[in-house]
């Protein structure tokens, strides 16, 4: 049986960290919400999935990825179960490790989303525009470079071809999406980071280039990336 | 073989929700940080750990925690770990759902801390305190309403009793610590919202009677709440 995923469907978000698992996979999947509305999908059946009453375990917020009778909410959540179904987690051995470099990844992505909303998210970005050029700075001088050191020191550390063992993992997959994200949002930054940063460079290259996901980035599956996402191109934030 | 917390030894901080979950299974564990420096322990011990350039695995931050090889960082992987082996998970079949709570519960964590540092880290509160007034005023109006309206609702939908299962697990344990915190930090905004949410106040009731949490709390190893840790009680923050 197909995995459903509800996510929103105008943006990559971080339903795209379970979007790239799925498709390196391989795995069958519906983009519920991508759906056109006459066919069940569209924003209305995530709105009706979310605020169902009835449901005794209801996510907080989405992705949330439906398999059977499981629903689980949370992307890392979701990651650590996707992982091990589809060995994309380095093994048993290694499961708590590749969860705690999403975990990681995950706090990295937060920061990154509230560059643009440092206030609220029920504001929009142009009702924050001074107190996010002010984070953005900081992002950009200091967190910017503390996690990319740190990703480039675990790859050292697995003699640089992976985070994790001798494959990918979701969480080279995640480390891809969070480069790209950042690369749209701060290229000027992130270009810098990166030179100084090799090994992700080239991990983002070789994560890109897998033929599924290679495949998914030419189709129109992959929503390009926009100003609505959590990864943002506001020139006036980079630097 | 006790386990080894590495923690600041000064906050409650993120350590809190690993030093509750190791109190409520009984488990032998030594707060490394906490010993005096003449025994291996203080500030240096940890400095000493995280900046190891001989670790190929290493955290990004702490809180760690090792067991016999393993090192773990990032809480809530650390509490995925432990909630296994000393049955503070809800069991096989619950795991992931607990985990997700957890989730959630760290996301709100990282959003009450941010009330304060809105802008980065790296600066003091006081010099980012416009900002801070700011996104406390929606932290308190949109943000607890929401996250503790879910936590009742999933109380609710367990019976009201617990968030998962029967019995404690570590999600109740850290919605514990969550809601400890919020009353310290945002008295006002929290009672109200507490008020509206009677089965989070049960639950947090229910908690710290436990009698190896009460024993906890009402010992020298909890660090009392302070103005340096995630949860601080800026008047001019609440309302």
């Amino acid at each position: 049986m197909a995995y459903e995923l509800l996510y929103w469907p105008m943006i990559q978000g971080r339903g795209e960290f379970v979007r790239l698992a799925l498709e390196a996979a391989g795995a069958a999947y519906v983009d519920v919400a991508r759906l056109p509305e006459t066919e069940g999908g569209g924003v209305p059946a995530l709105r009706l999935f979310l605020d169902d009453p009835a449901r005794p375990r209801p996510p907080f917020a989405c992705p949330v990825l439906k398999d059977g009778d499981l629903v689980i909410g949370q992307t890392a959540a979701i990651l650590l179960h996707l992982g091990a179904r589809h060995g994309l987690d380095g093994g048993e051995r290694d499961r708590l490790w590749t969860h705690q470099i999403q975990l990681t990844i995950a706090d990295m992505v937060a920061e990154a989303h509230d560059t643009h909303h440092p206030v609220a998210v029920a504001l929009t970005y142009e009702e924050q525009k001074p107190e996010a050029a002010r984070r953005a700075l900081h992002f950009r001088g200091e967190r910017i470079p503390a996690y990319l050191a740190w990703f480039e020191r675990v790859l050292d550390g697995n003699g640089g071809g992976h985070l994790v063992g001798n494959g990918p993992t979701y969480a080279d997959l995640s480390l891809f999406q969070l480069v790209e994200g950042l690369s749209h949002a701060f290229p000027k930054a992130t270009g810098r980071a990166l030179a100084a940063n090799p090994k992700i460079a080239a991990l983002r290259d070789r994560v890109g280039a897998l033929p599924r996901i290679a495949a998914y980035l030419a189709s129109e599956r992959r929503i390009p990336f926009n100003e609505q996402g959590i990864f943002r191109r506001y020139p006036e934030l980079d630097g």
